[in-house]
């Protein structure tokens, strides 16, 4: 297999293209490879020919299935959180935000109902704290929930921040599972709840 | 291995033990293996040694190594609600009986620290998924947020619970890396935020 992709793409011309390049072409055949068939079903042998860089390069960039799989949803991850950046960024801190956040969350769950990568499928457990560590630290960003205040309010303001990761994970999680409940129910809900953790903790 | 162990505990005498019995003597013995090693770490040997039954009973109480640690955290679990629900019995439900709810919460993590079947541990998402449903439906018991009220109420209800899930297990797991936030202050904390969930929902 390896060596229909070596015929079609040489050593050569693999080498002109740009390593940042080259690893999204990677990252575009990954993503959807474990969109479909999630990350014990999804074969290196299959995101190569999707790819159409060798195996053998897959493994130098990414050393394993499980390093490629988390680079695949670390990026889905970021380009989550990059339109929700956006969606929030003409948005006063607070609740406002918030409700924009679970608009566009909610929305991507929808467009990506299905996906293989989808709320960190079969990750390990390490790496889907990482991505969860992660999400706290944007959705601080977007609360301005991080840096002011004293001890006490910083604090409060980390036990804020992974609520609302657990609690935006698992009820993303349930209404997946939950087609009697529309988009524009759950979003409503779970914004007044939402809403009121930001509130009572003070941001 | 097994051999020893049939010739310690002759099949004559093993079967006179009732089946719920042996169970919990297999049970018993997982927690503590999968508590030290973890679910990859831990072997269905070891296990067999510890409980004092062969493994080939194991596999027919069990199946799997994955079946008898979903059995083993599924155990750990109800017993946590188990305790719980001893604690808010006397409570009047809503805010009140969350906040015993905390206490008894934080106080299982802080006690049980380091344990390889904490938080699902290496668990499949399936069994993980599981666990949480189970987690909201007795969070929904003790609200009492469950079963009253019109679709539209029963709805935000589930919203809750399923917030409140992966808000507390989302929260338990960073404070038992975070070795600077005292137990009293992110119970208070998640008290707080939990306490405002619970009031916006109307429960």
């Amino acid at each position: 297999m390896d060596g229909v992709i070596q015929t079609s793409a040489p050593a050569t011309v693999r080498r002109r293209i740009p390593r940042a390049q080259r690893e999204e072409l990677m990252l575009d055949a990954a993503e959807r490879v474990f969109g479909e068939h999630g990350f014990r079903g999804a074969s290196m042998d299959e995101i190569a020919v999707h790819s159409g860089i060798t195996k053998a390069m897959l493994y130098e960039y990414f050393e394993s299935k499980e390093g490629l799989f988390q680079a695949t949803i670390e990026r889905v991850r970021s380009r989550l959180f990059a339109v929700i950046q956006d969606a929030v960024a003409q948005l006063p801190p607070g609740p406002a935000r918030m409700s924009a956040f679970s608009r566009t969350y909610f929305d991507w769950l929808d467009a990506n109902r299905g996906q293989g990568w989808m709320l960190y499928g079969g990750a390990s457990e390490g790496v889907a704290d990482e991505m969860r560590m992660r999400n706290a630290e944007a959705i601080a960003e977007i609360l301005e929930a991080g840096g002011a205040g004293d001890v006490r309010e910083r604090r409060r303001g980390m036990v804020l921040t992974q609520s609302l990761v657990g609690a935006g994970e698992q009820v993303g999680r349930w209404w997946l599972r939950e087609p009697g409940v529309s988009k524009a129910d759950v979003i409503r809900d779970f914004d007044v709840i939402a809403g009121a953790m930001i509130a009572a903790a003070g941001r």
